[in-house]
């Protein structure tokens, strides 16, 4: 039995709410459960050095908890003078999965930074930004294309994550922190709307896992984020 | 006229959601219109090495906000690497102003971190992180009373601060980005509930200001925080 | 009785060094009593990115002590590896204080960087800093002018600064180090030649501090700030 | 064909030389090809805070490449006064995956820290890290063992790693720097001696892959970890 | 000729100026020439980490210099971050020499701190640091003898350093920055009483020196270091 | 006696091992003894900032130690943030040293990055780098000149470094690190081919050393020099 008492493929209860703060662009509160991450999209008419001149856009992506966030208060990041090696971890896997889904050349000169920040942390932060964040991204580039500012639209793939593991022998999904501080094993999965993978993140925290285990996990996990998916489409007023 | 209509003296809409996280022992959000900061009061049992062993505790604060609290995306001070001079002024400011709240003899050994980050920024950030954060403190000391942990109340005085300023000649009240952006003068305030001041922190802008003008945003800023003081004790179902 | 023996209004003995070093465009060392700061100007044709090509100038400020300025000796902030945030704090305020002097337009595309470095710390060394720096800038200046490269003066006020405090229940004026380690309240105020306020920074240190308490403050340091300003102009030689 | 000319399935040359320097207690130069990795494991008889007193060891990695083991010569890590995100997250694989390798109470209070230095990278640095540091550790404990220090061998699992991807249309194994940098998903993984998982991460640089995709990347891969660990053990002089 | 007009082995004017700030245990500012170093030498008790418990001292020494020290404003190493390579150069030679000057055991369990802080640049900082900080050490110890605190004189040499080089051909002695700048070869020279040598460092700027250049510049630094020397005991009021 | 039972004036074995990696335009594994050094030189088709449009070159160095090059692991320099003030030292004689080995204008707008990185650590690892770092300089400028892209030869000078120092009352060449960690004085000397100085670097560690000693250490490191030279044009295979 989960300690949140769900079955083990049940999500925890999903929230998109759009336009949570009013200057970006796209700004999204995704809670997964007691998970709250604030996801803004900010777009700049500008690029990074590496693509100056060569017409094509750029995604990037900022990562952040606030102190309080969890059960005990962590050091600020901004106070010690860096960012951590897992805030930078993060952070780096949320950029590759959104630019998964842009068309760079489509967006033009622009650069769109995707802020992901947790006002509570519950398990899943990292899943939850990068689902959380394709919307606000959805948001911000629907405004640029209102604006007449892009002739195509440069989305070409539904992008969403979820968190598996196995927990006391049980393959289940969308872990939260209870769970997930004493999973034997966590994957965090980011597909895309055609059920392809994008990232497949597996860790053995305490035993190994056999290719039965990561079949079982992959299963599961698939079918999750068709669920997300449909979430995330319903927030937006799309058909899934 | 006030670019919001605001009559001189008036105040933005004042709110405050308490436990608007759950890990912290304090967690208020507060808004003063359209400037939103999530204040916590985090109780940690130790006190800073200069503290130690003297049967004393401490308060302290941090601040920040989030790199699209504002009309444009600002840096992300974790990822430069470094708090600005403004974010340490602020948060020593907080600090000394929850600190004049507090018998830190009666706290004990224990240190409280108060972490006051706007979400979304539209002027008076610093005043509301203090107001805020005196709300948090509250709830904070008196869930450490309710666990029999104290044996007297520490808070020894109720804290509240408010911008005012000579916008367009006049003196107002609360100022929101618009003024403040443009203001000939800014002024905090910090005051304790007998009407004394904690700190007053005047700063001429664009033109020098007289004794007369001076004297003036006094008055309607003590106004003001005795208005702010009437909602903190209803937000904490106290009587004023 | 103040531990100085001097009177509640009394100013300590100041003294003024133009010339002190002679590398600087404006070079003055100054004195309140024991609290020594030598103050240069530095004039470059240069002025920071989001001024570029506005035709405007800049005036900036930097601080530091020594570390052995003080009773005991303190890290010294370049090893440590940054400023404290009472350094920035205080170079922030000489900065903007002495901003206010200056037409910035008639300036030019300069910038002129007032270097204030304690080598003996007594108490007020941020109101000495900007009195002094005052004086180092209009030496600059004067010299600029006597190049023939400035067509009109840009300063537009005579700045100065003290600290006031309540001292065992007196207002006094100037503290030195064994007053302001004991005052219930330390203010410190900017003013300039026609008896404006620049700055008011008021901090209740032990105990909030009443109207009237300010009010008494605000009478000793505006008569101390004039007797300060004559002192500067005597310095320069120009009539007061 | 690949630009190496090997079989989609076929390991670059393998080659171990332990003993390459002479202080570390393990130290073992691996070879995958032409990517040349020093991985030394030093031990040390202390812990980190988190572990003081508890009768337990601890597996910590760093990771590092001198700045011309590229082809364009890198900043120095230490000159920036940063590591990278790519060099924190490197190295907390290569210590999560050979802290799998280890019995930390059989360990005893020590600290061995694997350091990982590329001399000359084409591609696949992490992954060789990992297995010429397994070796070194190896190597490392057969020292304090033969010291009569350990009372158990705290080595519970042999580790190996490698990258498989997808390289024009077709999964490949081991990839070098012409490879990897125009394959269009890159997977790493890092197995037991029982063909079990540790870890698998999998990245789609230019298309999504499929779970028949990754099923294909899975086999290949665990069979050249098969190949691997048999080289690991024939350079410690070990049967297979 | 030399730009100064001073014979080739003539040095600039010296003056010690003892007492120059109050709070440090000895304070001297030196002046050779337009070069003005103040040397504080500061004691605590208290020894590094990796002496503690041997019953020694410890001399460290730091060094500085006013951003406007020099002709061209450079920038404030505490603003930037970091102590640059050549101060901490040069920080490292002025500890060395000093600990020369020391039986540590004598000393106690203390630290001296020397810190040299170049007010005025006109070449020669280091030398002239190294030089003054000798003068303030000595009343230092005077004064922890004077309170009877040490048995014995820890001071068991007197140091002295000057600057040699060759100028359009001609070996000079005590450079200043318009030599300096040009010069050929530059060598700083360390000495004691007896004339032997604490440290030697010696750079062909421009030319490589042969071993006759070398030898003439030993020689006209020794003569200058006796003189100096001379000066040094004059200023302390002690027989030379 | 020597520790290593070598001769007063005996060097260590030399050995010289070019094209050690791929990558670099040089790349010279040097060994004096268990000292071994990895030495590459860069060229990239880019000056510094102050040599924009002069039609010059730049020559530079960096160092670093591998944590484990040593008897105990030190700190990686990369993860604590900073590189120290010795090798800061180091990394700026390297430098000095090299530039005074090539005519900078016959270099034209190019600069050349020698990375000295020591894989194990035996005493004199910045004499080694420096004689390495010549011959991977003259190997990096030979490929240069071989694609025709250079007019003239731009190395006007062979440069080769030693250690000497006084051990157990005598002058030795060559120091090791059981002779380095022991000596009474240690001195770096830097020569060209015609026996001229580039660099002399003299430190008493124990005891101040007299004219007589700093003669014969001279004389024995000339020797030694000469040695070393002829090693390094062999390498080259260059008549010596």
């Amino acid at each position: 039995m989960r300690p949140s008492q769900r079955r083990p493929d049940q999500l925890r209860q999903l929230r998109f709410t759009r336009g949570f703060t009013r200057h970006a662009e796209g700004s999204v509160l995704v809670e997964f459960g007691d998970t709250r991450v604030l996801c803004t999209a900010s777009i700049e008419a500008r690029v990074p050095p590496f693509l100056k001149g060569r017409g094509k856009g750029w995604i990037t992506a900022e990562y952040g908890m606030l102190p309080r966030a969890t059960g005990e208060r962590m050091h600020r990041e901004a106070a010690r003078g860096k960012q951590g090696g897992r805030t930078l971890e993060i952070q780096r896997l949320i950029g590759r999965a959104l630019r998964a889904a842009v068309d760079l050349s489509a967006l033009g000169e622009r650069t769109i930074t995707l802020d992901c920040d947790v006002l509570q942390a519950d398990g899943g932060t990292r899943t939850a930004s990068i689902t959380g964040a394709w919307v606000a991204l959805r948001d911000a580039i629907d405004q640029l294309r209102a604006k007449g500012e892009l002739a195509a639209d440069p989305i070409q793939a539904q992008i969403a994550a979820v968190s598996v593991g196995i927990f006391e022998g049980t393959p289940v999904l969308d872990l939260d922190y209870a769970e997930d501080s004493s999973a034997e094993t966590d994957m965090n999965l980011v597909m895309d709307g055609e059920g392809r993978f994008i990232e497949v993140q597996g860790t053995a925290e305490g035993q190994p896992f056999s290719r039965a285990e990561l079949d079982a996990l992959l299963e599961i996990g698939a079918a999750g984020i068709r669920e997300i998916q449909t979430a995330q489409l319903a927030a937006l007023g799309l058909p899934s």
